[in-house]
C-alpha cells in the first residue's frame, strides 16, 4: 500500500502574488503533492488553511502516514487545537516534513520546543546543499551536492535542538552557511526539516528538491501502526509487578486512581 | 560570585499530606535549596507556586542563573505566561533542573516537545541509580551505583527525546528500568531531567541525591550570560551582505520589513 | 531481492563445550541463520571462525549486504587485515550487527574507538529487556518488554561512545542494568548491538530474540549501493572551484599531487 | 592548579619549509602553547615527533590533563604503542584535541573508528566560520563567525561519526562547506576537532582562533580525575550480587576466572 501522504499548504501567497501565482498557478501544494505522486510509493493528496479545520480533521490525520507542512504569512492562523491534533498523531508515529519558512509553524515549535529562529535575506542568491552522509535515505540519488541559482538565504544560528542527524548543509552566495536538512525523533514520529523552498522561485520545481522530498516521506514513514499509548501513564499496581515484591511505607494514591498531570 | 539558583516547589502535599509535612517540615523547596547551600559554589534560594507570579517575575528570571523545578499535584496551576517566561530564560541561557515528577510539568513538557509520559508504581520499593559515565560533571563522587530503599518506580518507555547524554539508568526492585539521568540543550539552556524524589519518601535527605544535585547545578550553570538574541530573526540586507551580492530575482518584503511569524 | 546476510559464528565452543554442543548442535551461527532465513526478505549463509579468510574474502563481503557477528573465546585469533577490510565494508555501507561477547571482538572495538568492557556475571540469572522506542524498526513486534529466564549479566558502565538511539535496555535479576540494544551510523554503516546471546543457554531459539534479529539486519540494511569513495580525500583543484576564486599564497603540493596521509 | 596542556607538534614543515618557518620560526606547538599560555588557568608545554617517544612517555601522559595534537607531514612515523597509550589515557579522562590536518593522525582515526576523510583544496581562500550554539563553552567570546582571509578550503563529506554537538561550521569562497568546530566523548575524555590551521598561512597567529583553543582546552579538561577502570570487565561473582540470587545452569568460567579478550 502506498505512504498515505498529506500536503499541507497555507494557500495564501498563491493567491494574493503575482509571482507567486505564477510560479504555482495550483498552489504550492499541488506541486508537491504532484512531484510525489511521481514515486507509486507514494499517494499523496493537499490540504490547506482555507478548509475547513485547515482540512485536517482527525479522521483524516488518522488515515494520513506522512505530513508534509509549508506556512509563512499567517502561522498564527491555524488553530492551537489542530496543532496539539498534529502534535499527538506525531508522537504516535506520523512522520512530519517541515518546509523553508515552517520553522517559524507552531506545529515545528511546538515539537522542536525552541524558537527555530534563523537570520534571512531575499535576494535571489545562489545556494548549493553539500550532503553530509551521502548514504542517508534521504540524500538517496543525490551525490555530493546540488545547487539552486536563486533562493532566500538562511544563517545560522538556527535555534532547534541538536539534531539526531544532519544530513545537508548550505552554502551562501552571501557568505553564509545553514543546517539545511536534519532529522529528529518525537515519540514514534520521525521528522526532517528541509530549507529550501521560497515561495517567489521555482524551488519545488527543481528535481533534487523533489528527489529529497520523495526520500524524506519514504524515510518518514513508520510502517508500525499508531503508538496509541504513547500519552499514557498508566499505573502499574503492585500486584501486577513483573518481581513479587511487598508494598512498604506511604502512598499518596489510592488503588486504581489515576496520577497527577 | 556563586551560582544565583532558585528552586522552585509546589508546595501543596507539604501543607496537605501528614506523611509529607513530617518528611519536608519546611517544604521540599527549602531541604533542596539548604543541601545546595551546603556547597559555597552555590546561592540558592526558593519559589513556590503560591507566590506571585509563583515567585518568578522577569526580574529575578533574569538574576537567576539555573532553576530547579520540583511540581506534581497541580501541573495546570502554573501560568501559561511564566511557562513562556521560564521557557525563554531557558533559551537564553539559565539553566533547568526537572525533578521526578515535574516530568509532567508544564515547563518540561514545553521545552521537550513530547508527552513525556512514563508507567509509575507507589510501593516503596528499592531502587538502584547506575552512572553510565562515571566522569560526566553530573555523576562526580557518585561511583557506580548508589540505591534508595524506598521510592516511587517510573518505567520506560519514557517519552522524551533522545538525550544528548545518558548519566543515569535505574533498576526497580519491582523489574523495571528508567533512564533516571538525562541531558538535553534548548538554545543556550543545559536541561537536566533527575528522576528520584517522590514526596513520600525522604529522598532529598539523601546524600547521594544531594551530590548529584549540586553537580547539576553546576553542570547546567552557563557563565556566558544571556543570549537576548535567541528568538530573533534578524534581516540581512544584499548591501550588508558578507560577500558581495547583487539582488536577482523577485522579493516578497520591502527594505526594512520584518519577516512573518 | 533479499537481503544477503552473512552470520559470522567463532564456532569454538560449540565443539568444545558438551553444554553448547547440545544447545547449538549445528553452530550457533547456524541456529542464527536459520532463524533469519525465516523471514523471505532475508537470505542468509554462515562463515566461521576456521575457514580461510574466516570465510570473508572481499569477494564474499563486496556482496554482503550485512554481516551478523558472534564470538567469545578467541577474539585474538581474527587476523587484522580481515577486520581492516570488514571495517571498510561498513564504511562503504554493509550493515554489522554485533551480539554478545561480541562486544570485545576487535571489529567492533575497531569502529567504536572506544574499550567496549563491561561486567559480568555468569549465574543464569532472569534478564528483562524493555523497549525504549516501541516503533523503532528494531523494536516492530516487540511490545514493551521481554524476558530472557536464564542469561548471563552484563552490566553497566559499558564504555562505548553515545549511541544514536538507545533501543533496549536490560533488567538483570541481581540488580543490574545494561544498554542492550544501541545503534551508530559509521560512514555510510549501520551498526546494531543487541547483548543477550551466552553460549550456554538457548537464546538463540528464543522468538523474540529472532524477532530483534531479523528486524535489525532489516534495519541495518542500506539499500543505496557501496560508497566506495568513503575513504577517499580527493584534491579539488583551483580551476575546478565551484565559485570562480583566485590562488592567493603559498601552498605545500604541486598541482596533482595527492595529500599526506 | 592550572590544566596541564601538551601540545603535540609534528615539527617537519617548520625545518623544511621557508614558508612555514618564516611563519612559526619556533614552530607550530611553540606558537599554540605560547597562546595557551596567556590564559592564567592554562599551563601548557610542548613535544614533538622527534623527540624520545615523541615526548610522550607514559609518566608524562599521566600528569598531562588535555593534549592538542597537530600532524599532517608524517603521520605513518607515530608508533603505534604510543598511540594506544594516548588512547587509553583519553578513555581514562584526558582531554584531546585535534588540529587541521590531524584528521588523518593515527591517534583521531583511533578514537573516532571512521576514515576521517574529507576534500580538500591549497588556494589560499577565505573561511568563515559560523558558531552553530553561540552559548556553547567552546564559542565563549566568539560572536556570530568569525573570518581568516587565507586557508586551505576543507569540504564535506568528513567521515566522522556524528558528533555529540557541532560548534563551528565553515563557509569556503570556493563553494565548500565543513563542520569545523565538533565535539564528541569517548570514554571519560571529551575530543573537539577544530578544522583552521593549514601551516602555510599565520591562522595559529590569529586572535579568534587562539580564543577557540583556549576555550577548548578549559572545555577537555575533565577534573574529576582518571578512571583507571575503563578498560577492566571485572566478574561479579553470585554471592556479591547486590540482590540476592541462586545460580541457575551452566557456566564457562570458573569462580575467579577472567573473561575472554
Amino acid at each position: 500500500m502506498a505512504i498515505r501522504t498529506v500536503v499541507w499548504g497555507e494557500n495564501i501567497h498563491e493567491k494574493t502574488n503575482q509571482v507567486v501565482a505564477e510560479i504555482y498557478p495550483d498552489g504550492m501544494h499541488s506541486t508537491i503533492a504532484k512531484a510525489l505522486n511521481g514515486d507509486a510509493a507514494i499517494s499523496a493528496t493537499t490540504a490547506t488553511l482555507q478548509e475547513a479545520e485547515h482540512g485536517l480533521p482527525q479522521s483524516r490525520l488518522d488515515e494520513t502516514d506522512v505530513l508534509v507542512w509549508w506556512g509563512h504569512k499567517d502561522h498564527g492562523a491555524v488553530n492551537d487545537e489542530i496543532v496539539e491534533r498534529v502534535a499527538k498523531r506525531v508522537w504516535e508515529g506520523m512522520g512530519l516534513i517541515v518546509l523553508h519558512s515552517g520553522h517559524f509553524s507552531k506545529i515545528f515549535k511546538r515539537l522542536m520546543g525552541t524558537p527555530c529562529a534563523l537570520k534571512w535575506r531575499e535576494a535571489g542568491e545562489r545556494e548549493r546543499l553539500w550532503t553530509i552522509n551521502q548514504r542517508h535515505p534521504i540524500a538517496a540519488g543525490i551525490g555530493e551536492h546540488f545547487e539552486l541559482e536563486n533562493e532566500e538565504m538562511y544563517g545560522e544560528q538556527f535555534s532547534v535542538p541538536e539534531p539526531l542527524e544532519t544530513v545537508f548543509i548550505s552554502w551562501f552566495q552571501g557568505g553564509e552557511v545553514f543546517r539545511s536538512g536534519l532529522t529528529w525523533r518525537r515519540g514514534a514520529g520521525n521528522i526532517f526539516y528541509f530549507r529550501p523552498g521560497h515561495e517567489t522561485y521555482p524551488t519545488y520545481h527543481d528535481v533534487n528538491v523533489q528527489k529529497v522530498l520523495i526520500n524524506g516521506v519514504k524515510w518518514a514513514y513508520n510502517p508500525e501502526g499508531a503508538l496509541k499509548s504513547i500519552t499514557d501513564a498508566p499505573n502499574v499496581p503492585v500486584e501486577k509487578a513483573l518481581e513479587p515484591i511487598v508494598e512498604r511505607g506511604p502512598r499518596l494514591h489510592q488503588a486504581g486512581e489515576a496520577g497527577y498531570r
